[in-house]
């Protein structure tokens, strides 16, 4: 049976639910997916890092947290000591879990280089290194021999990327249109009942939806980072963030939002890109009040969802959680399990 | 390069569109897919049959249709001859796209057995056999080393068995509701603006929606075959189609649709299916009337959805075209793809 060793970078809400599943579920895994996993390395901001090469008992990690106790009190360090575990452990994959700098796409790009640079693939929800080094940290991985996976950095769980590539096979895709950030969804439908925007950003912020600063949110920018991601992964754009335009929501007005409920357009944040005749691709952000009868039209609170402009179907929308922990640990767990696919083809061709 | 042999089973607007695709676009498939496609059968009840082993020129049969000439006039029989040229042709795949008889999937059942027994993979898009005789034809082509694939007996060239076969994998799948009839949904629509049904009816066969006798979308027995396929395809019920209770449409009250529209409900004809907790399947078809915020409700006109229950992401949904020549005969091109992966991935095995 194939074991696959895992490193966890982060130890906060996904990378934790992870290793909750793991621990819970690890055994059904390897019935249902003809694989099993063993956490070998951890490190966390706040926790410091624990490597084991026989495996870290999870049910001690998960008890860490709140506390004072670091992994220092377990056999590991008080620091997270990053480039070093990730260089030198004993991973065959390492899920990175950490945070996004939209600017440079920093810590993450570095530790997704380390692991890639010292022959350990990677699965990350992480949409900075993507968006902003998808391209040549790909083919980082494809030079050392190993994989590079980002299935969560859209639309969490719910598949798109894999979606599109695997699915749509003899299609050509022209282009999409999505509602890819849940906590401006949220606030355009209460919008539609009169609230206005900062009592709803208010609201969304004591659901947990939105983060104490909204900008990312309401401005857009989550949007043009996952737009980034699929015009550059699924369109082979080849464009960079500046390309993408970028319009948010915080212009519209509650009245304005429901007066078009009213007369039958509901008023979406709607990331899209399209191949031009020339083969360029334009891409953007920018609220669009949509008819009815639109795919993306029905896509209520938090769900977030992709339509697809294919050629021989014409548009194929999933639709699906955009956030969540459970929902983003499971796009790692699925990264896991298309990097096993991928390396059980190779077997059998070598 | 791999080259397949097919033998098309029926040559009306399904197969004569897939001929028409390999016609025009066969060279780039080669680049594109890895594989070539030649036409080596044709049968069609008003053609009669065509059979040359090195491929058929598919710009002749192409002409072939609304006039007098027939296969005869072109070296072939003015019979269709399926037995025959099913079970004795060099097809390695066998695309069957005749008709379904609802009762017994006659002949279509017939059409499959013939070449699973004759060692020929099938691909077909319709409901019939899958949906009455699926799991006996599954396994008849397992023991004969071959592949059945039915992608578009449910939404046409939407991917929805293999969407849920290949996404989902590390997820329990415990349901599904649908939208699996385009003309009973165009119908609902209209019925929304006050049309009584009769005349929504009218309007979808002027459409080209609805066939002559519109029984089979407006009382759902179209979407009660769809959901048997599901359910044993996709949850494993193993039911039968007694065990799938149907209920259309057709005592609804373009009043009742209206009103209810106005008080923020759709009424929408529903197939669904869930797994209890004693492990049994309950499925059945009906008039739900759902709420806007509901993951069915926006999908208007002939669309068709699917919303699968998973338990790490909650609801996942799915929606595109549910019928459609271009659209279906798509569905018989993803089927060779999937024929393709797999042959391929044997092979590497071997």
């Amino acid at each position: 049976m194939t074991t696959y060793d895992i490193a966890l970078i982060g130890f906060g809400g996904v990378n934790r639910t992870l290793a909750q599943l793991i621990h819970d579920r690890g055994s059904s895994f390897v019935d249902e997916l003809g694989f099993g996993l063993r956490v070998v390395a951890i490190t966390d901001l706040r926790l410091g890092s624990l490597v084991k090469e026989d495996g870290i008992d999870l049910s001690v990690a998960l008890r860490l947290g709140s506390g004072s106790e670091t992994f220092a009190d377990h056999g590991g360090s008080a620091t997270p000591d990053n480039e070093h575990v990730i260089r030198n452990c004993s991973a065959d994959i390492v899920c990175e879990a950490t945070f996004t700098n939209p600017d440079d796409g920093e810590p993450a790009v570095s530790h997704v280089r380390w692991a890639l640079e010292s022959g350990k693939s990677v699965c990350t929800t992480n949409k900075g290194p993507v968006a902003l080094r998808g391209p040549e940290l790909t083919a980082l991985a494809v030079r050392n021999g190993v994989h590079f996976e980002f299935e969560g950095a859209v639309m969490s769980g719910t598949p798109v990327i894999r979606l599109a590539r695997k699915m749509f096979e003899g299609l050509k895709l022209d282009g999409f249109e999505g509602i890819l950030n849940g906590t401006s969804n949220y606030v355009l439908g209460r919008m539609e009942t009169g609230m206005e925007l900062g009592k709803a950003i208010t609201e969304a912020q004591e659901l947990g939806y939105a983060e104490a600063n909204p900008a990312a949110d309401i401005e857009g920018f989550d949007v043009q980072l996952k737009v980034l991601i699929l015009a550059n992964e699924l369109l082979g754009a080849g464009i960079t963030l500046a390309d993408v335009t970028r319009r948010g929501i915080s212009e519209l007005s509650a009245k304005e939002v429901k007066n078009a409920a009213l007369a039958g357009r509901r008023w979406k944040l709607v990331g899209s890109a399209k191949r031009n005749p020339d083969g360029t691709v334009t891409a953007g952000v920018e609220p669009v009040a949509l008819p009815l009868d639109h795919g993306l039209a029905g896509v209520s609170g938090a769900t977030n969802a992709v339509s697809f402009a294919t050629d021989l179907l014409g548009p194929v929308t999933v639709s699906g959680p955009g956030a969540g922990r459970l929902e983003t640990a499971y796009a790692l767990l699925s990264d896991i399990i298309a990097i096993h696919a991928a390396k059980a083809g190779v077997a059998a061709h070598a």
